[in-house]
């Protein structure tokens, strides 16, 4: 019945001591996400806790005014929302499907413009893993910084960031198995992008504008990129009580619109 | 300006040749995602294209008609459609939130019941890439058969079918980063699900009813899951002409309710 | 407890004999939208139905193969949508909230422009009911016929359809409660609307593309209109089983976007 | 061109003097619904507002502070949402559809249980006309008193409320066009519904939760009713910029599950 034989033997290798400088979940009434340093406190509305050493993932804090926390390894998702917000924010219910139409996974060889705060970024090195690479291009300085500083929460150092104006230069000789253009004028890039991405290779942009994406949807057709779909993706969450299920009343509507495409000949 | 050194020289070691026995997707008026063989023939309503020894991405393709087609290289989202369907299907707009809400990234190791087709196999091996793992558990031989050979698109050599009603036996030894649950009463799985996730690892499940998404909402309460939500996602394409854009008439309106929850202690 | 005298006594003054001319709505396996006239006889898959003489709303008829059918009075919506289609449609949907954010009840004065095949004409007409009033402007003459022809389904004579092209011609000395316009180019309506439409009164204007919505409102802020909005409405069916309850899996997703705005001074 | 002689000359008999006892809408940085008396004064953040003698609507007010405020005649649409509420609201984008698909117009006679604030009392009232009639019940005192002074704004007398718990008592002698019923347990009328209804008549409801409407459903199924459709209705607003459209990033996502139904034989 199995596949592979190694795998016969339960796992039973994981490790849950969290690590000096991740970042870890508290959740009780409230949620805090901080970053681990053994013996440091957080001061919250609801008492003082104290990150103790050895901390281990499922330990259960006290604050100094009795509430309990749990300590959580926080998801690709509460990481990405983490990432300190200077530009526009990646949400992960486009996040996902953006990976999964640009067909990133392990091993892929990805590239991004521009890096911003770094949460796609941060996303992209997690998941393309110890074997594939993030190539991120970031004109301004301080978004460089800010992204470096987010991306250590990523167990791989497989990303690197370059100062570059990739609307007036481009992306080099890089060919990336995708690219991702979160750039406020995406067909600008359009041209550069057909000689930075591998023939059939993924072209994926985010716009807040019907404009925006109209404009780069036009661009892509010019420049004999195939396959070329626009859509926008919507989260509805679910308010479940054992008296009644509906949706939430209110709902996050709209971020944006994604472009992908894929390269022609 | 970069952290990583080895990164510096631009990526030239990227390789378009299509490989025996892997899914191309053949692109023009009409798609075709097809295995390759070299020689192979395809017979469409455009003609007959022919394989060539040889095949690259990228490549363009005459049929015996002069229809032209394009050879790409399917994305997660287009094995994900093509695996053969005999179960409810998992859709890219499911998939992508339930990886990043599960942090599920290069090196996780992760659980699925049931296999199905293999669709969300597929897809989490090709993710988790060669230091993770995925272990899935499936009940009916013949899905096992159809999944195996569906996940022969998977580069990685990362999953196992284990063959057991998981309702009734559990998962065994095994300790999860995340266990995904593709079954028609998924609360029946919540108590097994509690020893089979390591403390603070996410439960994620998907139902197309609102009544199977409540039970087990409540059940991963009573056995004390945390964080627990429930959401559905829509996406919506777009209509994209340069004299107008507005979304498409008819859409995919419901595919499930996905839920997601952290073990506590 | 009652406001007002003559209501105290309860209603006996029903009436549902069906009127020679009168749409019905024969009810069972399927839905047939059809014109009673006495002794007719409809054909359907499902046999021959006759439509006896002295007809009554609820009345159960059986057809020649021993189908039944119930004779319902066919609704607002149903009427809108038997409209025969020779132009954009507008659903109920749209139209239900059209009303509302216009203001428009019984009595109002209501223009609109054009008519098309006359469904929201019909629409309106028994809303303002026989104290208000329904002027329709439409250009081309086949229009205007199939759209009288329609309009027999109203019970009121509330209404007069006007061939002018408004767009070079305006909408001559009427001044309208409400102004419905459905155009190609809406906006080229707005400067006339201004002159058409009572201080405080309500413009409505429905276009499917975004760049008209988009201009429509624009040339609205232009002319000094007031309280501009533009929104979209969606439907989404819901399939209630005993043992599941979810939304529909396809949902007809987009018609168009709805533009209200009050005239300024 | 015409079919009816009395509307060939344009109509210039519209009134726009503002009555005494009339809500207003003061529209201007911000908007204020206000009763109309003369001599009014209104105190707002924005300086204080004198409501003239012989208002008429459209003129221009100043207020102390130099503001500029337009006076408006509210629409259904805004009488609705001002209706003081103590109970669930019923909102524009439902109450559209509702009527539409109930068929109610000008001269129908309509029932309704529970009458709460009265909102959509109002509505019925001003839609039917002076042709028709709304019958509401209500068993809480303090609502019919409520809804009576809310109803003030409708300008026909053609509504009763009736102190009675309907659950309990049904509707009497009634026999209604349509029925709409807003309570929290919907189905534990149908049975009365179904004699208050004139064969083929429609009955209506509202629902926050999927449990609720689904008993519904079941029980007018069980009950003979035909037609039975629920939905939700979504209503989206834009964003419209001369540089940028968008759907607004928020938006009030779930109010409640609409079902409607025909009495059969």
């Amino acid at each position: 019945m199995s596949n592979h034989g190694a795998l016969k033997t339960p796992q039973l290798c994981y490790d849950f001591g969290v690590k000096e400088g991740q970042k870890i979940l508290l959740y009780g009434k409230r949620e805090f996400l901080v970053e681990y340093r053994p013996g440091k406190e957080i001061h919250t509305h609801l008492g003082k806790i104290i990150l103790k050493e050895g901390l281990n993932y499922g330990d259960l804090l006290r604050s100094s005014t009795g509430a309990e926390f749990v300590v959580l390894k926080p998801s690709l998702a509460d990481l990405m929302k983490d990432v300190r917000r200077k530009t526009t924010i990646i949400y992960p219910k486009d996040a996902g499907i953006m990976l999964l139409e640009a067909g990133v996974a392990s091993g892929s060889f990805v590239g991004e413009a521009g890096t911003g705060s770094g949460a796609l970024t941060l996303l992209l090195s997690r998941v393309v893993g110890r074997e594939g690479k993030v190539v991120s291009f970031e004109v301004r300085e301080e978004f460089i910084a800010l992204a470096l500083e987010n991306l250590r929460q990523s167990p791989f150092r497989n990303y690197e960031i370059i100062k570059r104006d990739v609307i007036r230069e481009g992306f080099g000789e890089f060919k990336f198995d995708a690219l991702f253009i979160d750039l406020p004028e995406p067909w600008q890039a359009v041209p550069w992008a057909k000689k930075a991405i591998i023939p059939g290779g993924a072209w994926v942009s985010l716009s807040p504008n019907m404009e925006q994406m109209k404009k780069t949807v036009l661009t892509l057709r010019e420049e004999g990129f195939l396959r070329i779909r626009s859509f926008e993706v919507l989260r509805r969450e679910m308010v479940v009580r054992s008296f009644g299920v509906r949706p939430r009343e209110v709902m996050h509507s709209h971020t944006g619109y994604i472009t992908v495409a894929r390269r022609g000949r």
